[in-house]
This record gives structure tokens, sequence and C-alpha cells, in this order.
């Protein structure tokens, strides 16, 4: 594939140009008043796929904006990939906060990217990895060189939970028949230190209501004589964790697989420490889990956050109110082997349980989603192991994210297909937040090892 | 005192007017926009007192509303009681909830005032029991019978925390030089069960900030490793109290009182059962101190209470964030002999130490209030209690009041002076709510209680 740098070498500057142009597009899925925006983004990138020869692209319609559809079938004996990825931005606000207007994307180095950078909302999530594909892709048809046939789907609602996106797969289930899914929407480590996210934590997401007195009272008539939902509240909540960082709910760990030595020892390799973690977040001092290494706490433990809680009176001064109500949402990362529903149940039997019998209790389940994981001994993961490895020159990490990806977990239970994460961003690329950008060595090394993704995931495959 | 029961039927329907007319008076401190009505209630009042025969009626200026001055000494030798009480009201809104309107009163039956009751803002709480002392004097005045030297002081920002009341009485302090003071601002238990509040509880006010990482993470990058703030809150809060009720604060019992058998029988007899409490505020179980009869609780033993609390995403729905920020305000009402300012600082002293070196502690005090008693066995309180036995028929009780008068206190610390609540309001009265109104059973009764008061004081004070 000896083409691949000189393509790059050439085209550089046209490769850049192409993707600032479809970035001063604001597709902004959040916010109505962007939604012809959303759209132009949609065409542009079709023309792009239509450009370098890509067959068959067409909006396929959801009910939200549409999915961007492109493939290219030169052989039923070969494996399919199916790319997906989004269009969509988060909004850019707040604005005042840029040093540069994030849709006039501008080139500037950095300390973590001496060869510059591309400013703009979008430029690393997920525009600018999608339109790595885009060129991949073109390098590949031009050069006659395609060792996959390729499917590509890149949806315009990601950024707003691609609400549509089930009834999306369920609809075209046929026609996105493929063998594994490459999306490019996570990062490395840093650009000396590759690796593949081959493991997510799914969701279990829990509100919980205490109903005491039918209104709110004077804590100095009614208070010695009530239980306070506010005081039950934190009594119960403060309880679901002991002090070793351990979750009490019965049964809750009762699924959860314990890592091998070696995959402990991979996750171990990614080179951050306790003080570099306190030092990025200002937090006086780490905690997590007992018997478990901090990479490993964020990534291959289940976790449980009260992600907020409410009640009485939260204004200025002091009010003296004993509250009717306390409320808190309180959610649980998962590991493989946990299901979101079994541990919603878990919860919702615990926490009636604890409560006492002074206050009612209400316990609801938000959405969630269940973990996933790629084993690191299968035909994708090595396929974009070997893949990075040619292009870095260095053998890549397997890397578990704490976070949850939905639309994974979503991939798998609907089309059967596993998903290779493999992604160029960096975490100090700053998306979601103002002065989002994209390292011009990250665009290129990713336009560079996909197409030997695609080489060894067909040699491998065979 | 032959002439009071006379004098009160002879005049009964100018009575009800003349407070009527006041009432219509909206004088409500905390809304700018009344403020020529809350001045043209103080000259009402002024008014009234100057018919009736007080002298040296003045409006003594604060910084804020006056105060409404009146006195009569007729005798050097005889003992001065200064009356206070207020002039303000409430807000009325939510003008909707109201039968009637707040403004215009009216005078309707009830099955609680078969006898019918005046509906409107301020009716009980409190220029219905001020206007009960204007009459009062008013009949003594005529009648020549005046046992003891009065003076008056009605001020017109009680509903507003009286926050000139402490300079005011600072400055005035040898004009306001009396024996003791008399208070109509309470309640009876009910028309049947006269009582007399001898005892009111104090405030410590604190607020709890709890600071993890510098800002706001997503609790599935970070989940696992941070010792999440709302967590730790929850945790600390909740052993505030123990199992049994008690509060677990090193030393915070220390200085209260325990009450002799005696003082505690009194306080039981108040004919309120825990059925009937939990009835009243759709409580699905009463609780409090283990130990201690629910009566004991809700006004000799001191609280702990989480007044507010919030951090995180309280928004609809799930959002997985890793708050950066918990925060809440946490109450104690104390008991005698309790200080505010020590409780305030074993508060802090223990709330740094069980906070773990994870998080950041802030803990700041808000304004507090100190507990009070009036003995049984004091002069005042005999007065008091003779004269409500004489005009019921019926021994009253001694009642402790869960809340805190700060102004009680207040007095103490600057006049030196006890203070005899001696109230005829009712709980059902709906004061600070909608349809506030005052029995007109009650309002008489007080008119014809009062001079009683005087007798009987100044008999036990030779």
């Amino acid at each position: 594939m000896s083409y691949i740098q000189a393509s790059i070498q050439e085209n550089k500057d046209r490769f850049i140009q192409e993707l600032i142009d479809w970035l001063k597009i604001p597709s902004v899925s959040a916010d109505p008043k962007f939604k012809d925006d959303v759209l132009r983004a949609a065409e542009y990138l079709k023309t792009q796929f239509e450009k370098v020869g890509m067959e068959n692209v067409t909006l396929l319609p959801t009910k939200g904006y549409p999915v961007v559809y492109a493939e290219k079938i030169t052989d039923k004996h070969k494996p399919t990939v199916l790319v997906y990825g989004h269009y969509d931005v988060q909004p850019a606000d707040p604005y005042e906060l840029w040093d540069s207007p994030p849709y006039e994307p501008v080139v500037k180095t950095t300390e973590t990217h001496p060869q510059g950078a591309i400013f703009a909302r979008g430029a690393c999530d997920d525009k600018g990895q999608v339109y790595m594909h885009v060129k991949a892709l073109e390098m590949m048809l031009a050069n006659n060189d395609l060792p996959c046939n390729i499917k590509v789907i890149i949806e315009g609602e990601e950024e707003v939970g691609s609400a549509n996106l089930e009834n999306f797969l369920i609809e075209n289930k046929n026609k996105l028949n493929a063998d594994v899914i490459l999306i490019s929407d996570t990062g490395i480590i840093n650009n000396e230190t590759p690796c593949i996210t081959n493991g997510l934590r799914g969701l279990c997401y829990m509100e919980v209501e205490l109903i005491g007195p039918n209104r709110d009272l004077h804590s100095g008539i009614y208070g010695g004589g009530v239980d306070n939902p506010l005081n039950v509240l934190c009594k119960l909540v403060g309880s679901l964790k002991d002090e070793n960082g351990h979750i009490t709910i019965e049964g809750f760990y009762d699924d959860v697989v314990e890592l091998s030595e070696d995959e402990k020892k991979q996750i171990n390799a990614i080179p951050i420490t306790e003080k570099m973690f306190e030092e990025s977040i200002g937090l006086p001092k780490s905690f997590g889990e007992k018997g478990y290494t901090l990479l490993e706490q964020l990534s291959i433990r289940p976790t449980l956050d009260v992600n907020g809680i409410w009640g009485g009176y939260i204004g200025e001064g002091a009010k003296t109110v004993l509250p009717s109500k306390a409320q808190a949402k309180i959610s649980m990362r998962l590991v493989p082997n946990q299901s979101s529903k079994k541990i919603a149940e878990l919860f919702t039997k615990h926490f009636e349980k604890i409560a006492p019998n002074t206050v009612k209790v209400k316990v609801t389940e938000h959405h969630g989603g269940e973990p996933y994981v790629t084993p690191v001994d299968s035909i994708e993961f090595q396929a974009a192991y070997k893949a990075m490895e040619t292009t870095f020159g260095k053998q890549p990490l397997a890397m578990r994210n704490g976070a949850s990806i939905p639309i994974v977990a979503l991939f798998e239970k609907i089309l059967g297909l596993k998903s290779v994460l493999m992604g160029f961003g960096l975490d100090s690329d700053a998306i979601h937040s103002p002065n989002e950008h994209y390292g011009l060595f990250n665009y290129f090394k990713g336009i560079e090892t996909i197409p030997y993704f695609y080489k060894y995931y067909a040699e491998l495959k065979k």
C-alpha cells in the first residue's frame, strides 16, 4: 500500500481545505434554528462520497435528520465493513470562550500539536474523524485497492442521543448486512501512544423520590417528630457504598467478569498516574474501590454516582423548611457481563428494602445501556491493532473506556455485529467545549491507518 | 373587674368594626409597593392609642418602618408592663387561593369558629391580637382601673425578620425600662384548652459545601476514580443522626437541660396524639429521638434537619454528570441551655473532622437564635396562668413551642426582661397562608383576659 504516503503528501492541502469547508457548516442537531445547516452538512458529505467514487450514495430518511449512506460492493466473497460516524455537532456556546469563531476554522500550532491543528466545532467530534474515512476511501478507490466491500452510514443525531437510529437499523437491517462495524469517534492516549478502545461500560440510571409529610413544614413546629425526607435520603444514598468504595446493593457484583492478569496488565500499561489524574481535574485526592488500581477503577469496575440531588430550600440565606420531598438521580456504570435491566431491579429492590416506613419511596428507571467489549483476540481487534502498529511503528494498547456509547450495544443487539473503535482524537482536543480542535498529525494518521485496517481485516478473515 | 364583660357586650360591634377597618390596610412589609399602606397602618394604630387615652403616642423612627409607641404611667410604684406586637403582615399571595379578598375582611362562621371569625390577612397575625390590647386598654382606662404602668411598642417589620429592632432597643433602652414584656402573637391548643407558651427553641443554621474536582466531569470517563462530592455529602449528612434519632455531633447534648418529671407531665398533657399529628400532615409514621414522647421531641429536645440540599443535574431526564460541588443547608433547633454559637462551633469541628481528604470542605453559619424559657414558677407566668384560668374557667397548660421567636431572646439580651407569651390564636387560623382568620371567640377572650394579667401581675409583684 505504498501509494498511501505519497497520496497524502500530494493532496495534503486539499484534504485540509475540504474538511474546513465542511466544518464551516454549523450542523448543530440540538437547536432547530440550525436545521437547514444540518441538512446542508449532510448534502455536502453526500457529494463528497459521490466524488470519490462511492456508489448508491443517498440520504436515507429517519423521523429526524437523514442518514448519509454510501457503499462500494466489489466482490461478494470479500468481507463487508460497515463504517459508522456522525455529521452533526454539539452546540458551540458559550461563543465568547472561543479564541476564534467556531464555524470559521483556522489552523494553529499548539504545544500538543506542533504540526498544527484545525480549530472549529466538530473538528474532532466527529466531522474530522468521518472525513478521514472519506479521504482514505478516495485513495483506495483511486488505486483500485479495496480488500473489503464497504458500506457507510453517517447519522445526524448522535449529539442528541441517536433517538431514531434504532428504528433506522431495524428498517434497514438487510441493507446494512456486514461483517463488522468500524467507528472513528474515540481517541488515543497521546500521539506517541496509539490505542484501541475495546470495551465500554454500560449504564443504569435511576431516580429516587422520598415523600414524608404531605407538604413543606415549619422546621421549628414540626422538627423532631418528623423523619425529614432529606435526612433520610442522605442516610440511604450514603449507605449505597461502603468505606472501601464497594457498592452495597445485594447481588450487584454477581455478574461482573474479573479480568485476567494479562488483561489487567494491558490496562495498567496506560501511562496515566494518580498524580496526573488528580492534577488534570484539580482533585485533592483520587478515590475508588479498594483492591483495584485507578485505571481499573475507571474502566473495568462498575460505579455508583449521584448525578443530582435536590430538595427543600436552595436559595440564598436561611429558610427553616422541613421539606415534604427529597429526590436524587443515581447512575451506575456497568461492566461486562452486567445487565442494565437486572441492575435496575436489584437497585429498586435494595432501595425499597432499606427505606424506613416513615417515608413513601418511589424509584424510577431512566434509559440505560449495556456494557460492551471486543475481545482482544478477535479478528476485528487484531486488524485494528496491526493497522495502528504499522502506521505508528508501535504496538497500540487495548483500552477500556469507562464511558458508554449506547449505539455500540445497539449495533450488536440489532445487527448482531461487533464494533471496532479505532479513533484518533486526544482527550485534550476539547470536544463538546470551546476551542475544539483536531491535530493535523491525527487527521493524516487516521487517513493513513484506515486502509491498513481493511487490508488486515480481509487477510485475517480468510 | 366586673366592667369587662359588660363593656365587651356593649361595644362588640364597634370592636369588630375598628379591627376590620385596620385590616383593610395591606401593611405588607416585605413588598416595597405597599410602603404607603404600611405607614398608613402605623398611623391608624397611633390614632387608636390616642383615642383610648394612651399618652406620648408617637411613631419612633428606625432605619425601616417606625415603631408605634404609647404609654400610660400612673404611679412610679406600680410595676411596668411593656407590650410588644407588630402591625405588618405577610404577603397575601397567592390571591387566587383566598375565598374572599385578603384586604376585604368578612365575618363567617366555620366548624372551628361557630361564633364567627374574621377572614383577612393579618386577622390573627398579629393585627387582631394587637388590637385586643388596644381595646383592653380602652376599657381599663375608661374605668380608671390600671394596676400597672403600661408601655407599648408595636413594630412594622416582624414579618421581614425585625432587622432594625435590635438597634431600636439599644437606642431606646431607658425609655423602654419595664418589669416584664407581654406578647400576644402565639396561640392556644383549642378554644377549650387554654395554654401559655413558656419556652421556645433556639436555632443554629449552617451551610456546608463540598468540592471535589475543579469542574463537572463525565461520570463515565471519571466515574470510579473520583469520590463524588454528592455521594460524600450524603454519607456525611446521613451520619449526623444515628438510627435512634440521636444527633452524633460530639458534645451536642452537653448543655441540654433535662426537664423534671413534673414539667414533662405538663408537656404530655397537651391533647395531641401521634395519630392526630400524623394525620394532620399526611405522614406515614412519626419519628423522633428514642426515649422521648412525640410532644417532648417537638418541644424540649434539640433537632437536626436538612433544610435544603442541591448539586449536579436536577432537570428532567438523565444527565451523566459527576459534579464538582455538593451543598446543603442544615439547621438545628436548640433547647435551654444550649448556645447557638457553641453549637455552630461544634458542628463545624465535627463536620470538618468526618469529611474525607478527597474533598475540600467549607462550613458557614447563618443567623441563629438562642432558646428561651419562662419558668412556670415565675411571677409573670403565674399572672398569665391565673388570668387565663379566670376567663376560661380552666387551668391553662404550659407549652413549649418548638419554633424560635428571635425577638424574645433579643428582649432578654438587650432589655434584660422576660417575656410572657399569652396569645389566643389557633393552629388552624392559617396564618401566613390564604384564608387567614381569627375567631371572634378568641378576639373577645383576649380582650377579656388581658386586664386580668395586669391585675394578677400587680398583686403577685407586691
